[in-house]
């Protein structure tokens, strides 16, 4: 059974050797608090609430699952006190400024944070994620009075808040969402309508629940041009801020799912409860794009946590278990038979969750970074190219890090052989747990399409031939770089600076067909996904294989760990790069292959 | 949900058009008797079962699991019921020899019926599916009165079987087994031990049941040749067959697991049980071979059936559920969206699991061609060469076929989007039941070191070379077709070429490598298991198209039908073959790659 412990030494290593991320915090105004003490007392901390708190709870948590009576909704065992723990560590309130309660500390150590408690129990750390989002849509959206009312009580973690668009009819296509906000005449509106999918819609955690809800209001547009964004409590408020009387929303049952059983999924019924809208009216698509952006990045986490626990589940085990015998003789005679790990496939799987789980890591804490510029910028053109930047990244991030993590997860239970498959080893429930992050927040598919057709195509490549460049000047810094060993990283730099220039080729190829086909975007997307994903997870496993080469050159005191992020990373390189390949050959292939059979001839039965 | 209707058109196709069934029926010994109105009348009516029995109990049998009182074991309901069912329609007898109370029909009409049963509840199946393993290998390994005393009475399907390998410190590695069997001084043995991951080790169907268990006689030789296979019966049998009194063997627990619920896993206590002794002292694990060969291909079957399944359950929905526009212009103005199919990448993953149902079923069938001309070989050389055949395919369907379906059940859910996830929907149990097939049986690892090593390399590549050579010859005859238009096969016809030459290179260059480093073996294997599956199923491809183009060419009246096939494979050639190329270029990485990095670097924590 996977007993989670914090990667710190590969967080410090991206913290210190990779991303610079002391020099980093030092550019954000709110920055200089983040002294390198801080830091790791902050990372050590959350290091220890996730192993000792939320890490035992995770198994008992998805056997036990979530409850419903009556509207109610009671958590897992041990969930409300992990969750008052955390509060009152002040971890909700981390990277929100002080003047809403916050500690005004950079973003990305709260996505270290998110990490930690999202691997050691990912289903509890949905109920903090939510109010994230809740959090960051308020405070980017709403009134100074809203921010006042609802957005403070979040950050103490006295209430938390939920993300309620899915309807029955519609998820990805939230252009028909069919709940209705009639106004009161007053500042209220009137919320009618059937939410599903909303986690941590009810629970037993807080005393208030913050409702952040896509309607439309009388006479709205059709489509996704006549959605407007509203709050809805659990509870209302009095004037002093007290709780008042229960509004009309309420839960009117969970889902059975197959994972993140102790995460609540539940359908919430909206029946003229109080509103009150959010950002101008019949703009709340853009204004929940904040939302989704977030938890799209969170998804994203949720990949790299997938990898990790999965590799940190299977390594013991390949390790203790002793089965055959070394094809290239035995390795450990007094042993009945050698353990699993001399056996070069076993490996293969190790070092494939291995890769995917730090390869994310960089690739998420760098991105993180540019969320803490972002969100401090000054100029609002400043601000603008930093959201472009990170738009590029995001559908990548959730969309081919949830992929691998997913496939970790299986590699895992694959160590095991049949005893991952029972219950008590814990390895299948990362899989169950796993499932969930390639479907929610837009599927795979729909990040494809994020992707190829928005970011790239509807940009003209702008702000892929931003990051391509970004890549290729890495690529050329290194061979000028007198403090790498040349010869030894010169193969990679080849690889990754051909990569590059072919994603751009690539891309202008399916441009140049998207042009005349439309349908050439949905052909190619899924496979123009996955390959920038393992060409972006090349640039970053280069960057860790210099700083790592870097510092052999140094003569560190820890040559074992550099050379094992090295051999990870040629890894990388010969083993799961080629599969960038495939992915170019067939997002080529013609579309006719996908799109001319007719719709009745895909079933003769 | 799906809805599960056996492919009765796909599976006339493969025996009318592709594999000519009735005139391997006619080469049989044993084939008189498969006329056409017989071979229709049994699918049909394997169809009603399979569609109105089974089908019905595989969510509820999910639901509910087995259960465990006092040793005793609860099928969920309706699973006995069905059973009786089954066993009054004589399916269970349907390909054992009339002397032994069967039907003598072949083999590979026998696998049609399984694949029915077990894609409509994979669970149930597994109990008559493990009885006819012990009845294959009571009838190959029995002596005559072992055969009249226990395979009669399984053929009757009054009592089930089981096989009992694994103990809980080996599964692959059963030169570790430790089970004792002590003679009692009679032609009985006293067997002591604790075996686990048994299924349909203790149930409610059958009144008895026919323990096949490893063991060691007392100083028996260390390992794999110290192993002998004995019958350890739930109740001893009276002379005159009645049964007896309960014998010393036990279910101590069942397993919790991801998946198939609904059979029953067990742990299963031996305490001084009676046992019998089959085949020669020491040699039961190859006695024991017959017993997995045919669990190999059976779990074969289960990979086509989570593809088959997978895809059922995903193109209704995909055709009912609306969600966006077309990019390519509204398709379904009168809806208020276009429905999932009418989406490129949609069709993608549709395609995807069609492409590999269809295909699996045709390389399953083929096989079962070659089990059946085993079975009724008139020579020991002949039985020994079409076993050889059928032994380079077998990890192919076992590993291929299974890791095809476990994706396709993925992408069952992903179609689904959000909903897959959801319980209700039945698509997110084919991933938990499919989930085992690439574990059971030899994990997908231990299938690639039979091919490669055992197969391949050990047999210096004759078995290759002769399935090579007869695709080549499929290959050259096509092109001297005139009842196929040239023109339409020819680049399909080059790329099946192509590659199969090119896999004879690539087990060259494997073979001088083991020569050199035995690790080269492991740390190539599964690329290149992944490999021959896309080719072998390239070369089942080609023959389905080649038919379809005949088909057409001849004008017939199912042009729809034909045309599908024709598209499906297509497909495949643009889509999913291309796979291929990345295997091979990872199996030739170089295998320092993975075994290089120490034992102790694998993690820092």
């Amino acid at each position: 059974m996977p007993e989670y412990k914090a990667p710190v030494r590969d967080m410090r290593f991206l913290a210190e050797d990779v991303l610079d991320m002391q020099a980093h915090y030092q550019t954000l105004p709110n920055g200089e608090e983040a002294t390198p003490d801080l830091v790791d007392a902050i990372i050590s901390e959350g290091a220890k609430f996730a192993e000792n708190v939320l890490a035992p709870l995770n198994r008992s948590g998805d056997e036990e699952g979530c409850h419903w009576l009556d509207g109610e909704v009671i958590t897992p065992k041990g969930f409300k006190a992990a969750y008052q723990q955390y509060v009152a560590g002040g971890w909700q309130s981390l990277s929100h400024p002080p003047e809403y309660g916050g500690q005004g500390l950079p973003m990305s150590l709260g996505v270290m944070i998110s990490e930690m408690a999202g691997t050691a129990n990912w289903s509890w750390g949905m109920y903090p994620g939510l109010t994230l989002g809740a959090m960051n849509t308020l405070f980017l959206h709403g009134t100074e009075a809203q921010k006042q009312t609802w957005l403070m009580r979040m950050t103490s973690g006295e209430w938390s808040g939920t993300m309620c668009l899915t309807e029955p009819q519609c998820g990805t296509d939230l252009g028909q969402v069919k709940t209705r906000a009639i106004p009161n005449g007053d500042e209220t509106y009137s919320l009618s309508g059937t939410k599903i999918f909303i986690s941590a819609g009810e629970h037993d955690l807080t005393e208030n629940i913050v409702h952040i809800v896509l309607a439309r209001l009388p006479d709205a547009p059709e489509g996704t041009r006549g959605i407007s964004l509203f709050i809805v409590p659990k509870f209302k408020v009095n004037p002093d801020g007290s709780l008042g009387e229960r509004n009309g929303v309420s839960c009117g049952s969970l889902e059975h799912k197959m994972g993140i059983k102790a995460s609540a999924t539940c359908v919430m019924n909206f029946d003229e409860a109080e509103g009150y809208l959010i950002g101008p009216e019949n703009k709340g698509l853009q204004c929940m794009f904040t939302f989704m952006n977030t938890a799209r990045i969170g998804t994203g986490i949720q990949g790299l946590a997938s990898a990790e626990l999965a590799y940190q589940g299977a390594l013991p085990y390949a390790r203790e278990r002793l089965s055959m015998r070394s094809l290239s003789g035995t390795k450990q005679p007094d042993n009945v038979a050698d353990s699993l790990i001399v056996h070069p496939d076993v490996r293969r799987m190790l070092l494939t969750m291995k890769a995917f789980a730090e390869g994310g890591r960089a690739m998420l804490y760098d991105a993180a970074k540019l969320a803490d510029r972002m969100i401090t910028a000054e100029t609002e053109s400043e601000r603008n190219r930093l959201d472009d930047e990170l738009g590029m990244l995001t559908p990548i991030l959730k969309g081919f890090l949830t992929e691998a993590g997913l496939e970790s997860a299986n590699l895992g239970v694959q160590v095991y052989g049949g005893h991952g498959y029972i219950r008590e080893h814990g390895m299948e429930q990362i899989i169950r747990d796993a499932r969930i992050s390639t479907l929610y927040e837009g599927t795979t598919g729909i990040q494809s399409l994020d992707l190829l057709g928005r970011k790239v195509l509807l940009s003209k490549g702008k702000d892929l031939n931003r990051l391509a460049g970004q890549i290729l000047k890495y690529c050329k810094s290194v061979l000028t770089d007198d403090s790498v060993p040349r010869l030894k990283v010169l193969p990679f730099v080849g690889k990754v600076s051909a990569l590059t220039l072919r994603w751009q080729y690539l891309s202008y190829r399916l441009a140049f067909r998207a042009a005349r086909n439309r349908d050439a975007v949905g052909s190619a997307s899924v496979d123009y996904l996955m390959f920038s994903g393992y060409v972006v997870m090349a640039y970053y496993w280069l960057q860790m294989l210099v700083a790592a080469q870097r510092k052999l050159m140094e003569a560190t005191s820890e040559v074992a760990f550099y050379k094992a992020k090295v051999q990870t990373a040629e890894f990388y390189f010969s083993r799961i790069l080629p599969r960038a390949e495939t992915h170019a050959k067939t997002m080529l292939a013609c579309p006719r292959t996908l799109t001319r059979m007719k719709e009745e001839s895909f079933a003769f039965l």
